[in-house]
């Protein structure tokens, strides 16, 4: 897609600062911008790279002043810089509408309409696929299983049976959906699995990166809310319950029965307890390794995770241990020199 | 499956106390159970959420008094419960036995009685497969490899050459058995891999999450013991040997040559460095960072690891450090009244 | 294969001491090896094993005195142990060369001489695979992506449109590459996912492990640097850069946009920041935690991460401080006394 900077304002429906004519055919970040990109300046702290971006224009929120550059002016820069990456998009060719012949669809499956089902793609019976929906090659979705509409599920994603997939997911290749968990009962010197007679929902708008698990309930449903986004690598423990809208970064790991509010922030490598309640709005720092219920809107740090202000408190000290210790050891000298001089007054 | 409780009771092996005639169709915990459910009762601490569960019958090990609800008496809740579920699990078609004519074994491969072989499974020469053992579709299973009887590996698993897989072993979906460890020399100014010659030996009973992987051994086997059950998303590393009826939760790391006992407990997220020995019995906490030896039943924690009444008390000192500070800071102001009252007689 | 001493000692390239008629077939550590394997003397600590080994002969640098085993002579023990380990591999089949009938080749598919195709295999429109490059059975190539020459992706591994994946790169089974970065901007009460138009290139001789992640770049390519190696279960986010002969363990998070020099070891279950830079040479030890920009050969340990004498020490004191505060315990009351002592001169 190649367009003047003049059709991009208007498509952006931003105003143009500057001279339209030039012609644009994709985005690039400041730094590293060609002559035919548009870029995007978002941070005043880039001012200095915005000056020298070889970009042919600028997606800005307010007019920079002395920028020989044009600027198309927009209400969110974010929002424009996402419309703008959409029409550049390189053009694919995306998966052929329709069931490839090698796709193994077991009995009473239903369809909606303008599905795609990708090759050596395996269903259950019963399984049910919205409206719009793409599975990607490779798929094996279990019996009973329902994907939503306007979902994809990329390559080789696995959905075990008796799962709820909602409209306008995305799960990325390789992951899993509805493995058992990870419950145990010890008994006669064994380790004996509970059954897992429960399911995995994942609710609408929900989007899951590549090579994660969902594990399946003991009873009732492991939740993933409503727009709520995972990365790479997340384990996601049966009974877990995650609310709406919140963002889990990568390798990090959901225990048994948490039940995580709305709005949270789970940062890349945490880990938590089982059964344990975080608040909606709070935010779990990288690494964290959560002990106790979070409150509302709490961040917490550390390993076991504190509130943030006092783990704060606590690694700056922990960071100034040795100089701690020099001190200490300095005190105890004075305080020798003072016992020795009472001493002498005996 | 629908049961009078009475005929619950007796399936379990359990007395009733109380009435019997209700019906239930499934189980469920204390606090959701619903009206047809029956539920269990074997913590002291959830006695108030048994007293307002709407479950029509709860299992327990001992009678409840002043119970308004009728019980099945049982000699271990645990056991029971898992009986229970099977009783209620949801009904699954579950694989079609026999060979799906999309599966593409190679020569000389020797299928047990009443096996499974899903859509689009490849097998290598000389594989072997156990009876009633199921593999689920998208499997991939290497020249000379074998599954023993009655075990299961679901969708899209791949296990490579000459590994050695038992029986009643249940491996979930997207996990990799004997990938290439991690082992290279640098020679030359590169990393040149060292072939692994070695294989991987999963014994009888073991269960392996989704998404893990279990490297194959430079030399000898890469062994994961009987009875040991493995979270989702765990690496083992190439010639680790693990013992018997352990347990190894999600995102766990055991590195190569590692020797883990019987009966050790591996938290999540739990990482180690090469070449160690874990004694059986041993816990290794959540996020543990071991670097040293662990001896038979030893607990540790933190990172550097450390024993645990030793690790507790390097942390609650270190949760209390920024009150030390201060407290350094006012016995420094004394010494220094001391040493000025000190200075003043001289 | 089977080889006398002497024949082996001529492969590698060694000069022998010792007799050189009996046969040997394997490869074995100093422990464990069998009296029909060689095995290898590279660490002066293993001197008593090396007497007590069973080995037919071993493998070693500068003769050792006083051995009752022959000896082949090698200028570099890792290289000769790496090239008998090729010697003495287990016989294997390996890939059928051309492609499989149940591939499914989109439009416009290059393939060189001699690649191997496995079965199931799906690829994209203008996929192009060089010369003796081995897809495995399950693997899905988006379109316009391409291989290079004597590659090897093994089964289920997953490769996104428009990536690039060079020479002599292995990439282990259910491994993922090219899926969308984790990207998102909070607009008008939801994470919007910002597309992500970049790639992935992954350099020659690059090797991952199973069930790795590499994202795709919102803007140009995430990079893998020619020669570096990653373990199992790593997360590679969008846009970073790793260069060249890096080793990456596994279970480890690269954050997006990180800057990765050449020779970095980045250990197991390391986590990062995003858009930090780390310069060549430098170390990341196990479970760091890195909140800052690494120099060039800097050594880093600890969450958050300092350089390595700094972290050591904090460690250090951190594991004393229970005697620390017992000690200021003590302090406190000398102080006391010495107070007393002030008082009652007054």
């Amino acid at each position: 897609m190649e367009l003047t900077i003049e059709q991009l304002a208007k498509k952006l429906g931003g105003s143009l600062v500057g001279p339209g004519r030039a012609v644009v055919n994709a985005v690039g970040p400041l730094g590293s911008a060609k002559p035919t990109d548009v870029t995007f300046y978002n941070n005043e702290k880039h001012r200095e790279a915005l000056g020298t971006s070889q970009a042919a224009a600028v997606i800005v929120s307010t007019p920079v002043e002395a920028l020989d550059k044009p600027q198309i002016v927009v209400g969110d820069v974010n929002a424009a810089l996402i419309e703008a990456l959409c029409l550049f998009a390189p053009p694919l060719k995306g998966p052929t509408p329709g069931v490839d012949p090698s796709a193994k669809l077991g009995r009473s499956v239903v369809l909606g309409q303008g599905v795609s089902v990708g090759a050596n793609v395996v269903m259950g019976d019963n399984v049910r696929i919205g409206d719009g929906t793409m599975i990607g090659p490779g798929c094996s979705i279990g019996e009973n299983s329902t994907v939503g509409s306007h979902s994809r599920l990329d390559a080789n994603v696995v959905v075990y049976h008796n799962c709820e997939i909602g409209n306008h997911v995305i799960i990325h290749a390789n992951s899993t959906i509805g493995a058992t968990g990870f419950g145990y009962s010890f008994i006669d010197g064994a380790h004996r699995l509970v059954p897992h007679n429960g399911g995995v929902v994942i609710e609408d708008y929900v989007e899951l990166g590549a090579n994660c698990c969902v594990d399946r309930a003991k009873f009732g449903n492991t939740i993933v809310g409503a727009g709520t986004k995972i990365d790479n690598l997340v384990q996601v423990a049966h009974n877990v319950v995650i609310g709406k809208c919140c963002l889990v970064a990568a390798l990090a790991g959901i225990s048994g029965s948490c039940r995580v509010g709305d709005g949270v922030v789970i940062a890349g490598q945490v880990g938590m307890a089982d059964n344990l309640e975080i608040g909606s709005g709070a935010t779990l720092t990288a690494k964290a390794g959560v002990m106790n219920h979070v409150a509302p809107g709490e961040v917490v740090m550390g390993i076991p995770a504190l509130e943030y202000s006092k783990a704060r408190r606590v690694v700056v000290s922990t960071m100034n241990l040795p100089k701690l210790v020099e001190k200490v050891k300095a005190l105890s000298k004075r305080i020798e020199q003072l016992e020795a001089a009472e001493n002498d007054k005996k």
